[in-house]
């Protein structure tokens, strides 16, 4: 099988500057700009987990989504996408098309970050589909983004909307690496997450690690449409606005930023069709707080994915 | 689990000097040395396939052949290792131990390469155990030794001894790290690879990538004891001498050495408790021959574990 899926593979793989030695060898060989420091990211995806293979009408989405939320890790540390390199645990019955629809899925979007395929290791065995990716970038010149960096008083900032990713949108993730290395190349920010898990959940830890808390504005949280349409549908599963903080898999960033600088930014909203909102600020206070419509301030459980 | 395992890894993971920033960030951040190029390799390992959990006494094996096999990766690259991230998709029973076991079979290997644990993600499933491991390595001074270089006339030397793996030195791999670097830095090698397949079926992917031909003496490959013990077991697989041309999971080493070089390095024998042992000669004809004790040269079928 996995000779048959090289030969297929080799005619799609698009060459790249990085790649000193590509697939083929022992190892892949890359450069990292001078003075560049390397980034690396693994992420495994399980099948009744992550995804629903036999749900699937298009199984590509799953390779998409592989290679999208290690590029969201990534852009969570303001690196440049380099290259990656997949490992796949397929199973017997079909191993060869369901490889190929996740290259077919996953290959435009390394096309689209100039993201170079380095290497990888296909298995067909009696389990079901696993896919893993670790994906490494290089550092920019202003070093990495890290989630430590937040300061009591910096502007809590968000790129697009959150909840209800699990009606289509967590297939679909769209990596926010050009406006991670835009906004880090042009602004100042202090720290940075994706949210994988949670927006709560994934703030939380950021405080943990800034060493800080914060106070959240419930009126400035940017929902999404599809956690409307989730609190409509079963409203036992919580409102609209519960379904932005828990829900997780919106691969969205959270920013630390300077207040000066974060009144810029949102005056800018420099992002071509991304949205930057204002959700709070960093407090010396610990802990997770909300104010609600009505100016009252309550504590904010963390809630979201925990693995 | 992840939580609880986590806490657990954090006390039991070493510091490293390249790591700039370590596992519990979005990613992992390291340093090269100067002028070092990234060589990086990835393996994912199955139950059912590369081990078999349900029969094995001490898991902890597991976790070390999966990190073994990286390494001996990087081994063939002359490479030296760096960091690893590790994606465990463990079944839900058992789900902690098993996941402490294989970091208890890998954490001593990691830490006598040096060899740092930049992250990783532990998950849970309905499916068998896999476990997925990326290595990160640098090129040294005199770049990395590819499969492609071995040129006719050049010794085909190897390290160590070939066949029978499966009766339990597949699980108990001896990465050849430091023999690489060693012979790299000090001798003239045109190129390597390492034995994962089979001895016959890596060197035929050599001399494919080198465009050249082989010619082996069958009296002079270093056979393994369990290979003698399997052809006495089992006399239906084989001869001892099949078992080593192509059981595979040696992780020796193949390597092109020119003819002068060869002969000082046979008579030097610099690697302290791993026998280097000339097999053949590389040759301009094309394809692999062996030469019997009789004289005789017949083809040789390259055999190995095809995928």
């Amino acid at each position: 099988m996995e000779t048959e899926f090289l030969a297929w593979l080799a005619e799609r793989l698009p060459s790249h500057p990085c790649l000193r030695i590509g697939p083929g060898d022992d190892a892949a060989v890359f450069r990292l700009a001078k003075s560049a420091d390397c980034v690396v990211t693994t992420d495994l995806l399980t099948d009744g987990v992550d995804f629903e293979l036999s749900k699937l009408a298009d199984p590509r989405r799953i390779g998409h989504k592989a290679l999208a939320v290690n590029l969201s890790d990534l852009a969570a540390m303001a690196a440049k996408p380099l290259a990656v390199v997949i490992s796949l645990a397929l199973p017997r019955a079909n191993a060869l098309p369901i490889a190929q629809s996740l290259y077919e899925g996953l290959l435009p979007l390394a096309a689209r970050f100039q993201t170079a395929i380095a290497g990888g290791d296909t298995n067909t065995w009696d389990g079901p589909l696993a896919i893993s990716v670790t994906a490494f970038g290089e550092t920019t010149d202003r070093g990495p983004l890290l989630r430590s960096g937040a300061q009591p008083g910096d502007a809590i900032l968000v790129t697009g909307q959150f909840g209800g990713s699990i009606l289509g949108r967590h297939l679909d993730v769209e990596p926010r690496v050009a406006e991670a290395l835009q906004l880090h190349a042009n602004y100042t920010l202090h720290a940075g997450i994706d949210v994988s898990d949670g927006l709560s959940l994934d703030l939380s830890r950021m405080l943990t690690a800034s060493n800080c808390g914060a106070t959240l504005d419930a009126t400035a949280i940017p929902i999404a449409s599809a956690a409307h349409e989730l609190a409509r549908q079963k409203p036992a599963s919580g409102t609209s606005l519960e379904h932005a903080f828990g829900d997780g898999e919106d691969f969205e960033l959270i920013l630390a930023v300077p207040s000066a600088e974060a009144e810029r930014l949102l005056r800018d909203q420099p992002l071509a069709g991304v949205k930057l909102s204002q959700i709070g600020n960093f407090t010396t206070e610990p802990g997770l707080r909300m104010i609600d419509e009505q100016g009252r301030v309550t504590p904010l459980v963390a809630k979201g994915y925990l693995h």
